[in-house]
């Protein structure tokens, strides 16, 4: 498009803020701050380029805890700290190696270990391949049918479906289960059609969990391409062997933390708003998205009331979660110390679907309290932000609401994009939109203000 | 994030078609076939790399109007013919070289002709610089301050609107317009800021357009971030040098076509409902968002009529216009047959902001047009689209509407990413998202579908 549209096709819009309530204008003012001097997109590319990869464990998850600490030293909150928790410590190791073998001619495939999941050993696993779509398929075959087999779990996620979350919902119970529904009936190992939304030559990993009461058997996510190719070369030659190698192994847990940034509230200051992130990522990439994004937001909540001057009547803190991806130690941990110290809570609220452009939020709470904060709807509007509608909460702060009925929000983004990075090597800084993260720090920084001024009750 | 939330957290969206309209039907109907079975992506893919910049008057324009001509025809619509048009026909010639010299020590910037200008000849332009925001200031400094000099406009798109085509239209007159001010006051040539959203390396190009009256100045853009760099080495030195070498020249015009496909209606054959997008792109990329995806869509809108077996009772066209970004022939001339052969439009609709996710629909049409539009919100809020407040309509479709009162209107996705890529080196088909791309050919497509219904009237 040319110039002549964008002179005239938004004269509608009026910015002036005489005409505006003191809501407005200080909606107004946060995002003012957030897109002229924001410093998200700064803090986000430390993060991830600087820090990198943040496993729960490795020293690139120690180093995320130093950062997050520095960083909110340097913007001068009235207090940072630590909460030591113990998480688990899973290595990959080396690259995996992924094959068909049909008619003695071999086809590299993209594989990798799904999190959690035991290695093969040095020679590796080879087996005949048996497809299923769901748990039901696997079933009726049977021990008779899986039993030495690898299970190659192939449910795409629909992509009919407009929210990719909840396709990601109605697929990932193979990702998740899968490996130990197979071990039930005897299968070597598990190879599960990667939780992407769209075709890719990469492979998407993701924590499963194993059964108590069954075999450990590796497993691994292959690309989406390279499902499609085993799928159609299965049909032409059932009896294909499929061949991989991993080296993963968990080690003993370790000591890691949360860290904390808080400002104190000057009317009620022993009732707490928290605005969160997971500060561990999978290890292929940078955890830009997931969920760098969320800290680095977090973070900027804090520094955007600092800069324009808000002091908040509650006490305010941006908490970066340890052991999010697997096993949820920092959250637990969280609302213990929370029960422990006699926090009292108002509300939660976890940016945990990528920085992208902002369409709303989700609500888990009672119905009084969900209808206060629809009712500021439209003062989200001219930001783009329009969907209040769906329940959930962030995993990370869902002990508080398990526990203690806190009412807990999710940052809703836009969800079209997430499922081509999530957990891949794929998950970079450069993936990031500079006013899309933006605009998504500015509209938690917004919902927290209006917390704060109304409260919830 | 991990599996948890998203298993339970959009437990409420029902999919089930048992209770839904037949509107509603048709348009998950549409949907599907999109995202299921769409062909846009591939199409762009196509479009973008095989064919790929597609200036007026280049083989690569040529090369896309065959490829418009064959895809449209491969797809089997009713009638695909072309029609003939002058074209302008500017060449960039070899890459711009930029430096700024300052205490006899040189940096390099990136910069890029301006669509349109004239060069500088080959031992280029070596002047002093004077910069301003705006004409206001540039009449206040007036010959005497401007004579034989470089005006450097340096005003930035306002990265407080959350819209960006409003921060676009609140710049780009420097660029449209300010070589010719500039040259008013004697200047020798003008640099302008690119118009980026955003701190960037590289230059956005764009069209100029001369006064008739004044000398024809050379102009190019430079990059925002060394649109930085400039600003504060002239603070530090007023009497600092910018130099530039550029090779653009404006050659004869030649003929080339717009490309039109249509189904023809089955009960108002003689009643026309448009959906296009500008096949023409600046020459530095592959024009995939602007408007390579505006014409894929626009493809898409009849494929998805014929593979959901859905006979319109309108006739409905998919038109691929040429020279909207340097001339606006296609458009123009598009008007002028429909004229001529006694045509009657229902309504046009262009997308030619981008392949990003839906937001909705601007419209330009009498009230009770707009109201009958806007009545049809509730069926497009399933899939994002809320937006239907604003005025606009494509460039391309704007003479239909300025002559005959044609109801126009503009598909109107996200905007946030536009200006990253916009007039760039950096348009191309890797920034493009499948899902996002399908959603606004299905979102198109429904629109289409409710007027083809309905009617306007």
């Amino acid at each position: 498009m040319k110039f002549i549209q964008g002179i005239f096709a938004f004269a509608l819009i009026s910015t002036s803020l005489s005409a505006q309530s003191p809501d407005e204008v200080a909606i107004r003012t946060i995002f003012n701050e957030a897109l002229q001097r924001g410093k998200s997109y700064d803090m986000l590319r430390e993060l991830s380029t600087n820090v990198g990869a943040r496993l729960s464990g490795s020293p690139g998850a120690a180093k995320g805890v130093v950062w997050s600490e520095q960083t909110m030293k340097t913007f001068g909150f009235d207090s940072v700290w630590k909460q030591p928790v113990m998480v688990p410590q899973w290595v990959r190791g080396q690259k995996e190696v992924g094959k068909i073998i049909s008619n003695k001619k071999e086809q590299a495939v993209n594989i990798c270990a799904l999190g959690g999941s035991v290695g093969t050993g040095t020679s590796g696993i080879t087996a005949q391949v048996i497809e299923v779509k769901n748990f039901d398929e696997l079933k009726a075959l049977g021990t008779k049918n899986v039993q030495g087999k690898i299970v190659f779990f192939n449910r795409p996620m629909d992509a009919s479906l407009v929210d990719t979350f909840e396709a990601y919902g109605g697929a990932v119970n193979q990702r998740a289960l899968g490996p130990s529904e197979a071990a039930k009936y005897g299968a070597v190992a598990a190879v599960v059609r990667s939780m992407g939304a769209e075709i890719e030559d990469y492979p998407h990993t993701g924590g499963l969990r194993y059964a108590a009461d069954v075999k450990q058997i590796p497993a691994v996510a292959i690309s989406t391409l390279h499902a499609e190719v085993l799928s159609k070369l299965l049909k032409e030659d059932k009896t294909l062997q499929f061949h991989f190698e991993s080296h993963s192994t968990t080690l003993q847990e370790v000591e890691s933390f949360n860290v904390i940034g808080e400002i104190k509230g000057s009317e009620y200051p022993d009732e707490i708003i928290v605005v969160g992130g997971h500060l561990d990522s999978w290890d292929l990439a940078q955890g830009a998205h997931d969920d760098g994004a969320g800290c680095v937001q977090s973070i900027e909540v804090l520094r955007i009331m600092k800069a324009i001057g808000y002091k908040p009547k509650h006490t305010i803190r941006a908490v970066m979660f340890m052991n999010e991806e697997n096993g949820l130690r920092g959250g637990t941990k969280y609302a213990e110390l929370a029960k422990q110290n006699k926090e009292n809570h108002v509300a939660a609220i976890e940016s945990d679907r990528g920085g992208f452009v902002p369409r709303g939020f989700t609500i888990t709470a009672a119905e009084p309290v969900k209808a206060k904060i629809k009712s500021w709807k439209k003062l989200f509007e001219p930001y783009g932000l329009t969907d209040f509608e769906h329940e959930g909460g962030g995993a990370d702060i869902g002990p508080l609401n398990q526990q203690f009925g806190v009412p807990v929000l999710e940052f809703l983004p836009d969800s079209q994009r997430y499922f081509k990075y999530h957990h891949t090597k794929e998950d970079t800084f450069d993936k990031v939109n500079q006013r899309e993260l933006e605009l998504g720090a500015a509209s938690i920084t917004s919902l927290v203000y209006l917390m704060d001024q109304y409260g919830l009750k």
